[in-house]
């Protein structure tokens, strides 16, 4: 699917679509079709960020509450979404030591209740030591530094959610 | 759960528990956690409408655009959240005549066709008949009008589904 194609799209199919890309929150995919056409996949995404940007601070916290825990409940339950699961398998999410489970699960819940947010890191650019190296020492952060380090990690998973929803078959064209 | 009930929820209680009261919007819900405590219930209530009147128009259609068509696709997939569907089985969106389906989806269509959102009314308060009226007449409004419209709509069908959720056993203390 090209920029073409993308443009071309109804809401609801661009909602269908793209809905995801930003975990559980259709409502920024569906508020920026209204900024269509994009010249390039590059504009959507920056039309994504830029109205993220705009939320108060309370909706950029919306934004990370509705993220899972890596390795958390709903991982365990198989209630993630597809686009979770298998980013969070990727990174051995689903495949951790009871070692690393308790303390991936210490460290979700003091990150939490630090913060009253969820940790949030973009699982495909990172393995497990290094996502349990990082929750341990962002623990350590300011919340306001969290809330925009959060978001940060945010838009990387959108960025290679959408990628992978817009194959590049002709990448002068994205 | 009174009031003092809901301050107490965790963030991932608070939203799976009300995370649908705007229809597919738990951000809403997630953001406005950042507020609590909620004195009463109204002023929950009026957190998620101060949230939704502060987005930017295009964050409104977003909303918008998150809800379902009245006796559409999702209806007869069988797609619809739970609330969606009582709501609208209430309003005897399930139980259309041909006639009246027909009817319904044109209308659907060509307001869709003039808005790029869906129509959106508290079904809960309207019946089958009123339904189609204000469906009719609606076509007929400017884009921001109807923009305007269809959030006071979600602003009633999100009071009628806070309402069902917190039980009014101590009115005095919501």
């Amino acid at each position: 699917m090209d920029i073409t194609a993308v443009n071309a799209l109804n809401y609801e199919d661009f909602v269908s679509i793209f809905g995801n890309v930003v975990e559980k929150c259709p409502i920024i995919t569906a508020a920026v079709w209204s900024r269509r056409p994009f010249v390039t996949l590059n504009a959507l995404e920056a039309a994504i960020s830029e109205f993220i940007d705009d939320l108060p601070e309370s909706g950029k916290e919306g934004i990370l509450r509705c993220h899972p825990d890596l390795a958390g409940r709903d991982l365990q339950s198989g209630t993630l979404t597809r686009e979770s699961r298998e980013e969070q398998a990727r990174a051995g999410m689903d495949a951790l030591s009871s070692g690393e489970a308790s303390r991936m699960s210490r460290l979700n819940e003091e990150y939490k209740t630090r913060f009253g947010f969820p940790f949030v890191i973009c699982a495909r650019m990172n393995d497990k030591a290094n996502i349990l190296r990082q929750l341990t020492e962002r623990c350590g952060n300011e919340r306001a530094v969290e809330r925009e380090r959060g978001i940060e990690e945010v838009k990387k998973i959108c960025r290679l959610r959408l990628q992978g929803l817009v194959l590049c078959d002709a990448p002068n064209k994205l």
